[in-house]
């Protein structure tokens, strides 16, 4: 009796593992790649997944890379991979000689509030260029200085983007005022400037949240790479259909 | 001089007036319609706004709708005005007779992690669909109940939706699920929903800005306006494109 | 290819559905019942709840009920399903006329602070009742007061109790005593007992999670439903072998 | 000894006991009136404090009033006494027949973002119209329809006011905005309208306190107390040396 | 009479002081060896307190020990002491070269969600096998890759585990999804992994406190220690009576 | 064997519950009375525990009561045991018609800054009057108007008090400026007064804590039970002595 | 059809753009400086943005300056700069050779509690002086020991300042204080001085909203650029008045 | 008029003045040393606050103090000056060779319930002796090992300490279960020991402030300082009366 109620437990266990393919699937279809956080993990076992990841998909992104992981990766992978290095984003990308890169035709704006916003919005143009989109940016458009704006606002929407990823600390309020200018969705995300009650980017995040603006998601702060992502989805599923036009 | 001062200034705020006319004309390119927040306005206050608002519009939403409000505002409003109520959601559309409703043709689909989620979910169908999306619905379907999942998400990803919105509260999982299991963007609702450590949505809402699934965007703690926006937003700039095939 | 990749998606997710009937069977397998929080809930929706659970089940227990949801549902449900109702708990256990309770054997001791955490107490109770197990209590038995402890404790410990669980609010130092004087596995429940600086529970929830005793786990504030689940399933678990010899 | 021990602290108490007129002094000064937090008091003792306070000074503002408080001095205070009473703003300003109001000349101007921030507003408006100012007042200016914004602006701005009051919920941003299009100063006032993360005027505050803009300070949440006196201390300072030209 | 109530009041400390014995006799029976918290104490504390646990007990477990202070024990404690340094679990085990180490026939299974949680499952792993408990492992089984969950999770139940510890970051949905598959119970451990709002472990632990799933007891954030202990306590108990079939 | 260790454990928890009597003698010693916290009880709980404290003691006090329990209990305690009601602070006092009330001779002094904070003082006056101190009040000596302070405190000074409580809500500086004047200890008592950041007496609490004057102790917000006990326990000490002389 | 839309988009936003020049003449106005947050700026960022601006401004502030950026700008701006530097405000001013530095007249006078609040007292001064006022400076006046307050407040007051700033960490007391003691606005600045519960300048922040004193207004934690902006904008507005007369 | 109402303004000041002797009288009369907060300090400010205070006093004594800040002090201060350095506590003592110490004859015991606690313990013990107390010591005498608490509680008992400090940081429990051992006042220090929800002394504090023990006070996490100087205060209170007998 009790074997059998053993057993019924392990098929269960053994169904649900069937699904494991899917998982795999996803990432051929979307192309989403695989990145990996490095922050928290020890160099040695950052490079470990570098080297299954790169094996499998032929390509890995590490985000938020220190010294010591960088080093360690760069002495250890094989001299054939494509580095690209972006130091301000704390974003490695490893690609095999090989790797056969796919452009999906979506669009996506990126502005940041302040020069100190800078290295969320790479990490997110990163992401949203690897999985194939167009990327604009225009940075250090200020709140302050709302002339800044304008310029590239107009063409981005001249480019007819189909996401922003607005990136702002403070009081985060740059995706609000971009959302009412525009018609496209607008991805937020709050960075870690700022200091006083709500530093570490808490003011920004609940500004973004508690918006009167229409059009607007957000994602955690300092995330570039959920926001790349997210708004490079978005982008694709435009170009899917507007390359049928 | 101290004349010519002021001048400059009110010279300055003149240029800046001249925008005003963009809000307006944004509302009527995006089909953003008007919605008023009615929490934390005394009933009269709403009744002016919303007898002006119906004015300028056409049409006009009222979310989080008390007993008291609803009344004055039923008892005011022109008998020749169209009515929809909504009491779970606590929202309340209201139009002229010959408000003239547009289709623009996104589709997006609304899942909830428990029935407790539903009127949040409500006011997020009623959204989009006044903004005139196609919005297919499937409630309930739990995450220690996965199984109810599944039928629901494989119709919608049958009919082609371009985003889905999903509302959880306390541990807030179902969004990271579903992303792990599509490709289109995932909009994702805390509810306040739950007790103890994390409760008010502050658990499903950490979760969602924490998820490790890409392709999920947040918006604030049961709103569901915030979300019907902007996921008809993403929708309805697909539909461009689809259309023009 | 369109249309490939599309079926492509929706076969991924209907292997994924075959995993329905895992969730099924896990209930019948581990004799956790059907537990319906009922707040949050609108009275109809309980309802229709507590028809298919009792439906599919024979028994369902609701917590967290208030007097509307409660009245509602004692109107509906056919005359001859069985009622227990513990108003301060607010708790309600229905079981269909023909329902077959069964008992697994494991033993469950649940001690509390002061009288006001006897309501989480009692929803412990009926949780680890329903699963099988028999409960031993004892409410009341203090801090301040700790002569009080040790007659039930050493009762509990002679009938050789296979988990503990400790129910207190305010400062929550109980189970760290408790924890000292016994071998078996203590389940700790934070209650929102107590004002002030770290009322509603937090303060009680921060010492059984800082506490250096060892031996314990901790469950929500005031989640008698979560300590009950797992304080049966070791119990039970334990039960098992124990019926062997 | 222990003797001479006492004497020596009994007399230092006197000496700082000597400094009393000076508090007295100080309101008949600078022309900020007795103003009573009504909020957390008993009917009865709230009475007792407006009876002393109008004997004393011949005015009493009461804040944060509610119905029973309002009744019970109502019916107490002598009918000869005048009332203002502001439902909206719970405020009550009482004076003596023959009280002797006095203009101070200084100019206030007071914005609100939304509706539901106008009983803080009010509460604003009568303090500093107390305290002898002129008050200009425009609510309702909105975020995201800043096109109302610019007249009331421009009007304030030609009737020279000296500090402008900016009363704003949700993300508070309208502050910022106001004081990058003017020279005067600005206080700010978080309004607890909202809801979700940063509810409660948490965001608002934040917001206020992390922007970038320069000229602005803020008060408390809802303080429409704290913001009408530091306003009108501002506005009256510029006219004690206006008056003079 | 005051000597008399001082009498009184010693006579009833030492009563008290009688039962220091007990607490001698727990750790003999219950097999729970002496841990000491480095953290936070100098090096010189650590080693007087290490070689006074060593000389009691035979063995002495130290947890979240730093360079310094390894450094220092290392070199102070007599040779003949047998060593293990976990450097990744920042955990040393000494023991002296004749300590009996007893097996009690429990049996516990560890899971982690990501590479980054394997130093405190780490930790957990040492303190369930010093507690005499048969150890399975399964580190980096993922959330966003569920399919290298169910191999070892399948591994594990034929194994016929006792109780299993789940240890998670940033979202923390692991436990729940495994007490979702599985009949015993999950001890869940949040982990400091990840960044933005919920950082630092709290939404992990917000998540396993608020989840659907029952099943579940948590320990605090990044705690091994008290993981490994109650998931050995669980299992020897359930061991002690499998033990005698 | 197994017996054997059952038989220890029990014999273990036996030792310990000698030292019940310990607790008795401690509240006939040191004049604590009973007192109960009565909110979060029901009333039918709280009648039982009234009940049985006053058989064992001769009077017990309840504290935080609601209208419910008091009605409750008026009507079922035996007509001879004598009441003390008082309504603002929530606070019952019962004895037995031949309880033996006795003096210790402490003397304590006790401040409010506002007419908000009087519940509390008197909830703290309550328990230092009933442990036999000599308690002198002076309510409503602000901070705005600090010349309320000096004519009582120089009349408590000259009354030799051993110990000072100051009540205080909102931004909480009584404390600080009492214990700036007088060379006894302060026990500081932040209340839930004010609204706005820091609300519920969090700003109170914490300014009391960060004080930089020296002679501070805090009790909880709200708690006048914990302030009327240590300041009594500490002026009855004194006078232990003084009445030596 | 599409096109057109397209283009009412980008007229919207040129026309928007038109009052780029607005902000450009505010600064010229008010004279409010250029001021640069040098924290969480790389050293080459900030190295460019302080070239540009000094190009069209010059002059520059730089605030919270660290060495690495200070040595970068130090060898890379043109050798006839004129530089100001302070270290314990971390403050850096930089003019063009014939930067035509413009006294506006306002009196603004500054008071620190203690020695570890003059960083930002420091960093407000500069802001100040910068904007044309003449700054009185008394720092380290305690609170423990206000008798050091007194000389200066009163050479202040004979100065005829028109706003103080008042610098405090800890408990925040002193802003309360001084504003009941002056006629003039009072600008609170809370420092993160301070250690346990309301660390950060979070307790003297709360404080200093809470206040009972009227005629403050508060900026964030370590603010002296906020502070010493609005100040100065306050105190430059009564000046232009006293100019005339 | 105007230089009228500025010279009332300057009267009232200088007559506040006049207090300012009352705080230096303080210090004599109460024995409170002067003692300086060193952290946050430059190095510089505190060697010029150092000389100050001993030249006025003869005494001083350094908070912690870091080792930048000592090396200054020790390199300056005159020789002949005698110091004690407890680099534990970081606390350093400074008087002139020539400076009186007088006893109080004050009795206080100091408890810690861990071996991290210790520091914060050394800080009041410091204090408390230059406060001219006795002071009595026990570290380290655990909660869970509660067998080592009652030796030394027995012996400061019995040397009839009048005040019991008592430290402990993690759950914090240890001054609850003194309190009811005891009849004096326990000062209670929680201590920032301790890590995950509730770290940095916050479980500690929360417990202290919750605890259903009566008798106890709480000061400030990690504060010694403000531990010793209250219960210094309290049991030389005690002392002037026990010396007359």
């Amino acid at each position: 009796m009790e074997e059998a109620e053993k057993l019924i437990r392990i098929t269960a266990i053994e169904e649900v593992g069937e699904i494991a393919k899917l998982d795999i699937n996803r990432y051929l279809r979307t192309g989403i790649p695989e990145i990996v956080l490095a922050e928290g993990k020890c160099p040695e076992d950052l490079l470990e997944i570098t080297v299954k990841a790169l094996d499998k998909s032929g390509r890995v992104i590490l985000s938020r890379v220190d010294n010591a992981q960088f080093e360690l990766i760069q002495r250890s992978i094989p001299s054939d991979a494509v580095y690209e290095v972006n130091r301000r984003a704390r974003v490695v990308v490893i690609k095999n000689k090989n790797f056969n890169f796919e452009s999906h035709g979506g669009k996506v704006g990126i502005l940041t509030a302040g020069t100190a916003d800078i290295p969320v919005a790479e990490e997110a143009r990163i992401i949203a260029h690897e999985m194939g989109c167009k990327v604009f940016t225009a940075y250090d458009i200020g709140i302050a200085g709302l002339h800044r704006l304008f310029p590239p606002l107009k063409e981005m929407i001249q480019n007819d983007v189909d996401c922003l990823i607005v990136v702002a600390g403070r009081e985060g309020a740059l995706p609000s005022v971009v959302a009412g200018l525009v018609d496209v969705p607008v991805v937020a995300v709050p960075t870690s400037v700022g200091y006083g009650l709500g530093e570490k980017g808490i003011s920004a995040l609940m500004a973004m949240l508690q918006t009167c603006s229409l059009g607007i998601a957000v994602v955690n702060i300092d995330s570039g790479v959920a926001a790349g992502a997210v708004a490079a989805l978005i982008a694709n599923r435009v170009a899917k259909f507007r390359k049928n036009i």
